[in-house]
């Protein structure tokens, strides 16, 4: 049975970023089959019908780059210096194991599906784990195993996480909803020789490459001092960058880098509130965005950005680029609506099936509902969704076509047992003593 | 009737920062009258029992500065040059009149009650409507009547609300939640003559003055070429700098300013978000809190920072002024909690009566529960409180011993009334052709 979703204001996302008022749009399997005003209504008969209740219908967002896992370890470790180092990779080498990812994964998931979130890319270890709770939920995701240098919860060899990636994109390369990648952690944490057989598995198998590249200072400088290239320059020169290849953060480029990141047409996920809060830097976004580049949000880990949702980042986003380049009318709400949603989409190259409200793409939709205080009174929807929404306000969520959040209530999993397992895990790290 | 509160941590925000893990805290009439662990419990029968469920028990929030009735225009003329001359002014002429101030107040008042803020500072016109929504919700505020030198809502001859803030001072000054101020809307809308007449009613009815300083460039710039001095060193010049003042702001302060603002000491409302978005800068926060200055955090109108609440401000304080100083030690969470609550006491020169849960307190209270997905899992409260919650957390709010908000709904007002009547208000807007 189709479903017909009607009395919502419809913010397409396609080309020409048409907002339908009092819209309609109808789905059929997993796909948009029709969008329109109202008059649509008559050509359907014996639909479920969802009414909107004067809500703002959204393309569902893309988060595009986490580590969803880490939310076990959410406020543990905030405001300390170099957390990576000292805090992250022995914590992890200690506590993270196939059921820890799994756990944290499974709510992660429910998190970003509370939020709006409909499509996330992931990269850490065990993707398998979060293969499975990506399965149960139904949402969309792009999952690649991290491969690094070091004695990894995986793999106690070096770059495990090769032959990892090679089992694992075997075993989901047909998967509707996951698109299995590699995912080298860091230019600074892979030989080349790794980063070179990671290009022959991304080739082999035509999967995308997610890394974090141009993220701190010290890859920079170490970068310029061991190569005499910037890092984009570097990875450049090994044959990296293209279509595939998914950059998170992207702070510390010159604008030779730019050039490069646009003409290899590589992905960007912006990730503002983790940099920010990290202290790190921002990327150039407003070039990025204005020079037509693929760029999307991403909050990566919780334990960096300490949410999962991306309308935490859309409030942030604007903000934080307007304050640096002492500008108000940068970054206009509908263009962070973009980002949050074609964006993360093209992002990830995936701009083909989701990101707008189209026919004939596939079904990932987000009701905001706009009866909470805080969403009047509306006189721009994007104003909205960016300056006034919190993810409180997200009212139904639906993935490939299914309804997976129906008046801000999960349909499917059993919320119960997801917070009782993330306290049990709690527990254990606690007695570790971070 | 005592209230009890169990089962809740309390983040004190004492002296010493106490936390009570499982506490209690005992209230009688309008004031804090115990606090302590769950053993507390057994000396206290007969009272009405408030269950956190394991929530974290905060001061109520203080909004230091905002413009209450403006939520009417919230999503109006967003990223567009120039707003205050352009758009804010000519609108407020043609639109504002007691109707609106007091719809939208009320509004604005339920938003940030819903939102954890139990005391707001606020200058608008007709602030004789403001208080009589404040009357009406129970909510704490500052309101003060704006003084400027052109015709404004209240009154067609420029400097009008210097009479209405006297009359309206009489009339508030023996309320119980109501402290009368005067407004002068900022240095470059007002002449010395008017800001001495200013002066003089502070003086005389030992009343808070609240302004708009060191806000704009062209401000600052104005201000050396017309006195050779920075806004600052202009007002205190004229005798105007001293504990009663409340600036709101702040951004464009020089060291010899900041000296200035801490020698009077002057409270300052650090506006982060609003800020922000308006590419404004950003007050040198970092500075004003390590030197004990008495900052606070506002945010601004909603038609600036388009949300009332604090919790948005605390996620974003920290993450900017991290970013600009390129350092993730700045302002750890617990700094941030201290600047929402008795950092906004201390602006506001309320710190004897409120901002902190201790014994002989006003009992402004909120519980944040810890129940929803994004709370979890929680191993420090501060952080959670900071880099987690949304708004939607706040569970309870009590203002001065009475329960407000309960189990997330508004006790006392009828919200239903409220929406509708902004829904009027804004067709009236739209009908106007911003």
């Amino acid at each position: 049975m189709s479903i017909l979703i009607k009395n919502v204001n419809v913010i397409t996302m396609n080309k020409n970023k048409d907002i339908i008022e009092d819209g309609v749009v109808v789905v059929r399997e997993n796909l948009i089959v029709d969008v329109g005003d109202k008059s649509l209504i008559s050509n359907y008969s014996d639909c479920q019908i969802i009414d909107g209740e004067g809500g703002i219908l959204i393309p569902g967002m893309v988060n595009a780059h986490t580590h969803a896992s880490m939310v076990v370890f959410r406020s543990l470790g905030d405001d300390v210096p170099d957390r990576l180092q000292r805090y992250i990779f022995p914590l992890e080498k200690k506590m993270v194991d196939e059921q820890l990812v799994y756990i944290g994964a499974k709510y992660a998931i429910v998190e970003m599906l509370l939020g709006g979130v409909t499509t996330f890319a992931d990269m850490y270890y065990f993707e398998d784990e979060v293969a499975k709770a990506v399965q149960e939920a139904g949402i969309r995701a792009v999952l690649g195993e991290t491969v690094v240098n070091f004695s990894a919860p995986d793999c106690k060899e070096s770059y495990g996480g090769l032959d990892y990636s090679k089992w694992f994109i075997e075993k989901w390369k047909d998967s509707q909803l996951i698109t299995p990648a590699v995912a080298p952690h860091a230019p600074y944490t892979n030989s080349e020789e790794s980063l070179k057989k990671i290009i022959q598995i991304s080739e082999k198998y035509d999967v995308p490459i997610m890394m974090h590249a141009a993220e701190m200072k010290y890859e920079f400088e170490d970068c310029i001092e061991k190569y005499n290239m910037t890092p984009m320059a570097y990875l450049d020169s090994i044959g990296m960058l293209n279509e595939r290849f998914v950059g998170a953060h992207l702070i510390h480029v010159t604008d030779e880098d730019l050039k490069l990141i646009k003409e290899r047409k590589v992905g960007i996920s912006h990730n503002v509130g983790a940099n920010a809060k990290g202290g790190k830097g921002t990327a150039p976004a407003v070039k990025m965005y204005k020079s037509d580049m693929k760029i999307g949000l991403g909050t990566d880990g919780a334990m960096s950005g300490n949410t999962l949702d991306i309308i935490t980042q859309m409030s942030l986003v604007g903000k934080v680029h307007k304050l640096i380049n002492e500008d108000r009318t940068l970054f206009p709400a509908s263009e962070i609506v973009e980002m949050a949603t074609i964006g993360g989409a093209r992002a990830l190259n995936m701009d083909d099936e989701i990101g707008s409200i189209e026919v004939g793409k596939k079904a990932d939709l987000v009701i905001m509902e706009t009866k909470s205080i805080n969403m009047q009174p509306i006189y721009d929807y994007y104003s909205a969704l960016v300056y006034s929404a919190n993810p409180s306000n997200v009212d139904t969520v639906m993935v490939n076509g299914k309804i997976l959040v129906e008046n801000k209530c999960l349909k499917s999993l059993n919320i119960g047992q997801i917070m009782y397992q993330i306290k049990s895990v709690r527990e254990k790290i606690q007695k570790f003593g971070f």
